[in-house]
């Protein structure tokens, strides 16, 4: 049974979450009614990240099995012409090893945040940032970002809901940076942990509004208590923007099927 | 009586045009609603350009009268509390002169046309760019864009609506240059027909393709007729990203009210 990896992009806005759940419609069903209506298959669909509801993707990856062999374009255009109207779009499709798994072979995951720091609310980037009022420190925030860096138990920065077996990651990269009115937090790791980021950031907020320290913030990452954690930040400025493999299975996200 | 101008962003999706019109909703209306609201006054809101439906701002210009005197901030702070929930926003808000028109004072506008050029469908810039699928030349649609500068009868590239009492204008700069997936087309002149700058791109994209040369281009201009003009680019595409005003108007844009 041929197996198939697709890279998709999507406004998270519509949806309950990547996941297929009974509260509404998620970009998984979406995907996976779309693959019914081309193909006559009914495939389950694995995905690398469970994005929450409102986070959006310019590459998640997912995989699924056909029994049919398809060409990568007509695969990609075709589920394509399926997914309108709904805001989904399958950026590349490529047949893939039988042993990949999009989850489970998945070597690292990279997820920007935006924020926009200006006095006035957002119109254009309405539901795509965080609209953060007060100047924030971005080299601050930025610094104090690179305490959280590494190898460490993050139980303050995930949800009470995470369902990770431990609560211990090794995060290899925070970068906090501005251009113009817009702050971009990019986040790596092998995996995260259930609204790490949306944690982190929510602290590294407190930093930029110098109302918490570097040394704050590496208290409460050592507190190892939800409590500890400032405000999480909202689901509509996060984006997976990307998901690597191994070298056997090496595919460019961002190339052409 | 007091004179204020503003800066403001809008998304046009929602909108019927700037314009107030009997078919549906306009951004003209709907700030002119925020300032009754806020002041208790009906002043008549008159704006730099008059942008289609589906068109969006990141710094239209408008100016109103007010019987009282207001701070810059509370009326920008208090305008933007009676827009909501509707994707306009006060960007910067000001004391002018008593002879400061918006739009007959202008001396310059400029706009912006974005396409998204690659094989796949839009999610997350719906309706904020044009989606062209086959593969453009930005470099051949520069070249050629550079026939179109200068002061000529644009009769081709208007309207047939285009309420202006000459088609002659003087266009100051139509650069097009491509930044990853993104063909950025800027245009800047003293002012503009209707649907200029949207039956430009149309034709430009026709020689991204290479359905038309340089030559070609310069020719459609030259039969100052509307028949010889490519289809029209759709209105989601182009942005309103400045006006400029004399010295004696002189305030910056994007400054800090």
């Amino acid at each position: 049974m041929p197996r198939f990896r697709i890279t998709v992009e999507y406004d998270g806005g519509p949806f309950c979450g990547w996941q297929a759940q009974a509260n509404g419609p998620s970009v998984q069903a979406t995907i996976e009614a779309a693959l019914a209506a081309l193909t006559g298959e009914t495939p389950r669909l694995h995905g690398a990240g469970r994005t929450d509801a409102g986070v959006h993707a310019t590459a998640q990856v997912a995989h699924f099995d056909l029994a049919r062999d398809w060409g990568a374009r007509a695969l990609r255009d075709g589920l394509n012409a399926h997914l309108r109207p709904f805001p989904v779009v399958v950026i590349e499709a490529a047949g893939t090893a039988a042993d990949f798994h999009a989850r489970f072979s998945a070597t690292g995951r990279r997820y920007l945040y935006r924020i926009v720091n200006r006095p006035v609310p957002l119109a254009l980037e309405l539901e795509r940032a965080w609209w953060a009022k007060r100047p924030l420190d971005a080299d601050a925030m930025h610094e104090a970002a690179q305490r959280l860096v590494g190898h460490h138990d993050f139980t303050t920065f995930r949800s009470v809901d995470c369902q990770s077996a431990s609560p211990v990651k090794t995060l290899d990269r925070l970068d906090v940076g501005r251009r113009g009115d817009t702050i971009e937090v990019t986040a790596a790791a092998r995996s995260f942990l259930h609204n790490q980021v949306r944690s982190i950031v929510g602290s590294l907020k407190l930093v930029g509004q110098g109302k918490w320290s570097a040394d704050r913030l590496a208290e409460a990452l050592a507190a190892r208590d939800r409590r500890a954690c400032g405000p999480v930040a909202p689901a509509h400025g996060l984006y997976l923007v990307g998901v690597s493999y191994g070298p056997s299975d090496d595919q460019s996200v961002d190339g052409e099927a």
